[in-house]
């Protein structure tokens, strides 16, 4: 398959670009027989839209979404269900100045070389705007996952920048724009009005979970579930790192504190992240992202242009300082797309599987 | 595509069980004409192979490999190439008592509850083993980057439990059961000797790195090169977290430092990693695996059986210490199969693509 | 992949329903830098359009294409292509007396039974009206074949029902609603008179042919190019028979006579059709198709409703009485769509490849 | 996928050439749990295999089959079957004569273009002893559906060269050299022993069916389950043409008579050969495949060289005079194989359909 398809049998292929006519997706292999409308959908674009607070990029797109196909009667047919967004707020000619430039840490070098020409207008292809017609896929997995096995998705924000954020609770999340999982976010706000005032951005970690994940989803190589979420999380804009459980942490731990003991209520620990051997556990499943600054800044940077002489480059446009603060919701919607998709896999092969004997313990509360 | 194969052009299909007959895979999509022969692929073979220093697994593996189609000659066909690795040491009582039971931290619980069954032998499919295959077909593709592009792939370890291993040179390497690019292992030694008195395993942090690699390896969404790298990485037994580039170091950073300044004699850093907006740079490619400790060890502890009830678990077996002493060669290997299917993958997409003008720069040395 | 994809690296994705908002398809993996706006398209769209003559269906549509995604100021950027068709003309109250019961010969029962529901207006999604999109494809793959390789596409009816229709020229093909190679079609416009008036369909078979094709597209098992041109065919909807070269009539040929004699200049003949081993000759590619002929009719017929309870049946409703009339450029997209695939995926893998000596000889005219 | 690989989900990976040192293939995908052992697979290629009478190759090739993982204490374990055929009886001396030149009609000039390079030993990869890894894997794929749906696959020859071959009963099939449904087959035996004399060869038509099909595999569009059989039986080395059901028969028939009508009881008839709207009905399907005849024939035939020079070629060497005689027990392989990949795939995203209403009718005998 080309590059745009993500999934095995619960397919989405993306198009678009940022300032083109439109930018959507295609999602085949849904199964039949679900209720879904596009309200169902809206709610999460919403979420990860722009322009909804001073920290994130003052573009004024609507986000909705029109359901082209797929959907009868607001039942699912099995059929491709198309889903389509309208660009509206582009002001192409604030990038002008860059198509003939490349801004350092940005993909307009590397577009360059690939395809010989690009669309520079808004980072075209390589927008982050692109992230929307995934979540938009991402609730339709989501919402079967949560009628079928009562899966729950959350994200959040665990570091800003150099500040970690600690987790008071999940339910901060929603009522804060940087889906902190604390009360108050003065700090973090402080934080962000000085970088925009320095012209200049930051990193952010952020955090997603899975609950009420049925064991047994992966494949034991290569196709294993956590080589898929991190395939899913490094395809997200801007991410240069993911980690399942305690990650980086495992090195320096004992085997005899990492592997986390069994009991027949359930796991002693969730040391592992909730898969082992490629395979969920049954388990919350943790995943971590590291996501770096923005490329387009304020701030002049040394570059060269097409024709490789020596420039400066500092990029106008609109731009958010953090591009990790909408990146909550589009990481929840990534890790639905491969849960559903391994969820289809699975029962196509294990559909008839009896174990012997014994019960499923999940996670001890 | 079922589960066991990776690749999209340049595929690679694994099959194999710890204890069973054999291990191998079938390598489809390879270049016709390359000279080739058993012995480009037992060097990296060897280097990977069990029993060659106290540090590891004595379980005594000559490793063969055997060509059993795709080569005439001397030279590829381009038709697939099937490569055998026959098994010889078997202990399979070894393994005995931990049929019934479930190991903290292996696969043992997961394969029971997704297949109703399992081959307890070794680990069957979950076993380190099965990276010899992976290790085999890496050989083909390094050969065939070496010969085309020049690019070099190389390894290290660079951290081991909770000693990190500074970098003296990619000169060491080689000279040491570690693959540490220090001169004295003694450290590392006496650690390990302490952690297998303990009974107990740890972790391991190691650093994959390609040298000469072409620009525009990759694509836009979703099959970014780093995501497909991060897909690969993470398939390998143990991994818990990747990196790309500056990693998880980056969350901390300011854009106008991590954003790679071009100069018109290349870039003047690489915080990227070597790439940029899903595609490669062109300049070296940096890669970081967590790799968590083994999780079969001597030392008691508390799991259930198949019938849910409580027991202790020890595994005698031979197994690593620490799984991460081998996996150099096994990261190399990966690596380079990831960018061998891009390699193929960006001609056929992008063969008659002529940049208007400008120079390609590479790293700044 | 789920199913409404046809490609490896020339990935057409096809959607929606005859009667729902819209239908189009995305095209991924196109090579960048040619030159596309909608007019290349609509061409092909207007061949296939319905409602031309009164030999087809009088549904009303533009087939009107708009590019969404993957061009650039008038060039492919190697992003994926979106291309959508809005429906205009749905009449979904001609069906409402068929949403509970089966035609005999169409796809309403097998729907029923896969999915528990159907949309039942104008046939959903087994419409004939989705081959619209995949003519749009066609036109792109066409025109990037014509320009690289000077490839050319042709198809012809060949037989309406029981009339052959013998072989005049190319050159009245697009001079007559039937696609026929004939410069009098009054025989072919009495023979569908009479069946409209008998309230019955009838089928067809065409031939679609391109030249201009490279030597060596195709691989040995089991994508061989025939098998690849089979499976595009046998999906174009109604289509109940292929044949490469002689087909069917190979089965009595003696070995002495089938296989294509070599000659310094070229192939003697053209038995095979362009095709040996899996692997295109460089000579015309030659294909035949049978369609059945329409389910939908006037005349009353013997079913079952989803009750399972005995009903007559007859159509109202537009229909083609011929679906096989409009099927010509649907073939010759395929066809295309195909052969595309395969150059890239031939460049792909074998763009290193020189031949010790010789020259390669085409078709002996 | 490059293009060795057959299924999605039931994936058989095919290797080897004809002379080399074995063949074999890699199924990936099977169901966990099914009692398998080389005694279910040897039967097949027993039926398949050279040398079992005078009408075919005289090649001795015992055809062992050895599963080298997949399968545990006798039981399949989900993960990949590897199934190993030594090659025995290489007369590569025998092929000598031709290496530099080609023979007409056959793969020889593809491969030499394509590749730029060939293994000539015994036609190399495009042997039709290629063929006894895909029965070997459609035996899996038989018996699993066998067990779980009652399926059943059987095939015969319908047409010898000019012979056409009436049906009298599948009794006989097992009972004659050439699959025929006839209890006596002195003619057929009596044409070949001419044909053999002539030094030319013939070609055959071979009819596959399956019953005990569930209703509903397939896909709308593009995967239509006919178009996968196409794609399947056209991959079979010298396959000419493809039908389903009335095939090109179809093209001369109304309406009124080709669409099947439905009963309470079930179809009143079977014209569509099993499939509507690219989904099976439940009936009975049925494929015909038109064989060309063998290209490697003693008769002398122009030609050219490598060198572009002409030449004449006769082949002696140990060839089929009529390779349709061993095709039955392929095709009913490739349709095994096809119709296993579309059960996983139905039940992956349709497990949970439950139709409102209704029997499901089957065919009425």
């Amino acid at each position: 398959m080309s590059g745009s398809t993500l999934g095995t049998l619960f397919c989405v292929t993306n198009f678009g670009e940022s300032h083109g006519p439109a930018i959507g997706c295609v999602i085949d292999g849904c199964p039949p027989g679900m209720a879904l409308d596009a309200a169902d959908i809206q709610h999460d674009l919403d979420r990860r839209r722009p322009g909804t607070s001073r920290h994130v990029t003052q573009r004024n797109e609507p986000d909705a979404v029109e359901i082209l196909s797929g959907v009868y009667e607001g039942r699912t047919t099995g059929t491709p269900i198309a889903l389509l967004i309208r660009n509206q707020d582009q002001r192409s000619k604030d990038y002008g100045d860059i198509a003939l430039r490349f801004r350092p840490g940005h993909a307009d070098y590397t577009y360059w070389h690939k395809y010989g020409l690009r669309d520079p207008r808004g980072g075209g292809r390589s927008s982050a705007r692109l992230t929307a017609p995934t979540v938009a896929a991402g609730s339709v997995a989501k919402k079967w996952l949560r009628e079928k096995f009562g899966t729950q998705l959350r994200a959040c924000m665990t570091q800003l920048g150099e500040l970690p954020i600690p987790f008071e609770g999940w339910e901060h999340v929603a009522q804060n724009p940087f889906f902190a999982p604390v009360a108050d976010v003065a700090r973090y706000e402080a934080y962000m009005d000085e970088l925009r005032k320095a012209h200049d951005s930051c990193g952010a970690r952020i955090r997603v979970q899975a609950s009420g994940v049925p064991v047994g989803l992966g494949a034991p190589l290569y196709d294993k579930l956590d080589a898929d979420i991190a395939y899913a999380m490094m395809g997200l804009n801007a991410v240069k790192g993911v980690e399942i459980g305690d990650g980086f942490a495992s090195v320096a731990q004992r085997g005899s504190v990492h592997g986390d003991a069994l009991m027949p209520q359930g796991f002693a620990s969730n040391h592992a992240g909730g898969m082992l051997g490629g395979l969920s556990t049954g388990q919350d499943i943790e995943v971590s992202l590291a996501i770096k600054p923005t490329s387009s800044i304020l701030t002049p940077r040394p570059s060269i242009d097409i024709h490789g002489e020596p420039v400066e480059v500092s990029t106008r446009g609109r731009h958010d300082p953090c591009v990790g603060i909408r990146a909550a919701p589009i990481a929840e919607a990534l890790l639905a797309l491969v849960l559903m998709d391994h969820a289809l896999l699975h029962r196509a092969q294990c559909a008839d599987v009896r174990q012997a004997v014994g019960p499923i313990p999940g996670n001890m509360d």
